[in-house]
């Protein structure tokens, strides 16, 4: 594993590999020292959360963190992201975290720059991959119900844009859920679906689910484009108490954050027991610092 | 003590032992080091003095310091400040030094969040309390005169809007300086003050004194409301040479910065012997290092 | 050594120290660490590389590096830059790496603050000097060519204006290179030279040259002054293989960046095997290394 761009790269034994690697670290297991492994962060959309967590876990490992700033760098004098990466892997930084708005830049600089000693992780393109944010909802429910073969699993909300709904259909996929229903309002309905398949209807597919995702409603999307009404999404799909009955009682919530509350999630259910979301941010250090790893000691391998 | 909040949830025995603390590191006292407890800084007011004082500090002690720039952070989002305290205290962050606009804003969230293991550092909040500059003050104070129940101490400037008026009120009375004058223009006099007595008049007031502290003008502030003409301000207000005479002739010299040179003080004073402003600066990153120090050794008792 | 503001401040020895020094640190010499010797760094200008490279450097020192972000600082509130340092410097940072639109401004303030403990770095200032920059390019030239005796060297681009090409003149006047060739526009020319002779034509000047060193265009302050067009720039001087034909044939193409491809280089001779613009990068920061080294030591002296 030389990079880290989206989950369809990696077969079942590299995922679990991370996915142990991650528990291990939190179980307490002795955490290396990479204090000559530097790592920058490129984040072209803003992200207080996905940035932090990556900070933390770099930290963890010791390794030195480079937030470069794209607005102020040099880009705004003309220079490529692919020289940007090249200049700063000259100065020493073999390892770059990107988050960009254009879907597949992350996998496009790793093959422009596959001769160099260059580790790219991806973190969230456009609307294809956000493989960091599904390793770390696999760990939280792998935790809770580990047989998978087993599990009903529903996502809920833009099926059709969210870079999280696509990296979990081929998580989900490569470690074989038993069934995984992809809910959303038509509009927001994919024409294919790499797993799972696709429903308008929340109550209906909450039918014996024992986990649900809820995906982000991104407003300011919606307020431009007019499509669709905020109000009307809340009626019929924002989570609540009444929806739930028909899911297992032991069903696990969830939600990549930041959460809209009372828009994907009733406010008393982000906060209720059934609520994995602040799990999940605690899982988000462990599955970067299992990723950090990984690609470091695949130098020596 | 769990926050730092305000001085006035402190007691003598509390605060001479931060101020003890603060001493011992600037003695040369060895430092703990606090690797795994990290500090986030959300300045949702720029400054730079006081988020770098709290940055070097938690250097001192090994801390690893996350600059959450609010601005560009998730809140932008829709997320709630103690949203984006939990989300960060669930990723392994315990300490958080917050600046706001808002008055005891870092007091609610304290209060909202005292069920978990996080600690709040008031680094400043509207016109209520900034409790590590009047700490760092007082610090200052003490080291060139230790006898605080024979000081006479003088605050002048905007003594109705200043927070560090209001804290420093709460560290005179509760240490028991004294005598304490709070001047200023009428239109800055408050209705009430927590300790010491009002006046217009800062030739008479400085008669005696020990310890002058020449708040800042905030100049944008004037501009606005247009109630008050700096050149009037200068005029009556700013210290100058020919004040001091009524002043003991050891009498120091204070402002917790940056100095608009030629308007709270005259240009020469800044730069006298009897200036305490750099001193005060320098306190400012041992105090600091006794707030996060007594807020983690807090966990163990 | 107390700073590091320009190279005619230094003698034949100390840059070749300096060089050595830095040499030594990229052969895997032991690394000194200073985890008491912070920096911060004041880019009045915004620079990603120069910034990164110094922030790295001091990383590989162990100096903790405070990024002092100048537009959100205290001096939107009036503060001087010197009282700016001057505050830092009290907080316990004694190295300042100062970029600024000023000529003279970091000499200034050393000047200024000239009986403190304070180091200052040059990291550019307006047209005068970018000693970090000769110095990283001298050392990659060297690595290559060490008898400088015998060196032509052509400097292409906006000599005028140019703080590189101003620094460059003096490192090689000070070491000794046989010839220097500063090549430009008519406009670009400058009245005097500190070394070296001029010429508006391009290739008649790389007769027999050693190394091409291309400046960076601003495009921005062509697009403000409209002196020039960028298509006649491009026809007369951006360096391509037909110009290379009258160099001798191992000779080296070096450019500060970030390049505009196809303005000052031809596309294909940025990434040719002549290029060394990735080598002058590596170097920037073990260059780095030693200026922090030597400003160090200077302590002990």
């Amino acid at each position: 594993m030389k990079h880290f761009l989206e989950i369809s790269q990696l077969n079942q034994f590299e995922i679990e590999s991370l996915i142990q690697r991650a528990l291990d670290f939190k179980a307490g297991k002795t955490i290396p020292s990479y204090p000559r492994q530097a790592v920058a962060a490129l984040f072209y959309e803003n992200s207080t959360r996905t940035r932090i967590s990556f900070e933390l876990a770099a930290g963890q490992l010791s390794m030195p963190f480079i937030d470069v700033n794209p607005e102020t760098s040099s880009e705004s004098k003309g220079e490529t992201i692919q020289d940007t990466l090249l200049t700063l892997n000259t100065m020493g930084i073999g390892l770059f975290v990107v988050r960009h708005q254009q879907n597949n830049l992350p996998g496009m600089l790793a093959e422009e720059l596959a001769h160099k000693d260059i580790h790219i992780i991806n973190a969230g393109d456009g609307c294809h991959a956000h493989p960091s944010q599904a390793l770390l909802d696999m760990i939280t429910i792998i935790e809770q119900k580990p047989r998978l073969s087993e599990l009903k699993v529903v996502i809920v909300g833009d099926i059709l844009h969210s870079r999280v709904a696509g990296s979990l259909q081929m998580m989900f996929k490569t470690l074989g859920v038993a069934e995984l229903k992809l809910v959303s309002p038509t509009i927001w309905q994919p024409e294919h679906v790499q797993f799972g398949s696709t429903s308008t209807n929340l109550s209906e597919s909450l039918e014996g689910a024992d986990v649900v995702i809820c995906l982000r409603v991104q407003k300011e999307r919606i307020a431009k484009s007019e499509h669709l009404d905020l109000q009307e999404y809340q009626k019929h799909y924002m989570l609540n108490n009444e929806h739930l009955k028909k899911a297992r009682p032991d069903v696990m919530i969830m939600h990549p954050g930041p959460v809209n509350r009372g828009i994907e999630i009733s406010a008393e259910l982000v906060d209720s027991q059934q609520s994995f979301i602040l799990k999940q941010v605690q899982n988000g250090v462990f599955a970067r610092m299992a990723v950090f790893d990984a690609l470091i000691q695949s130098n020596y391998n």
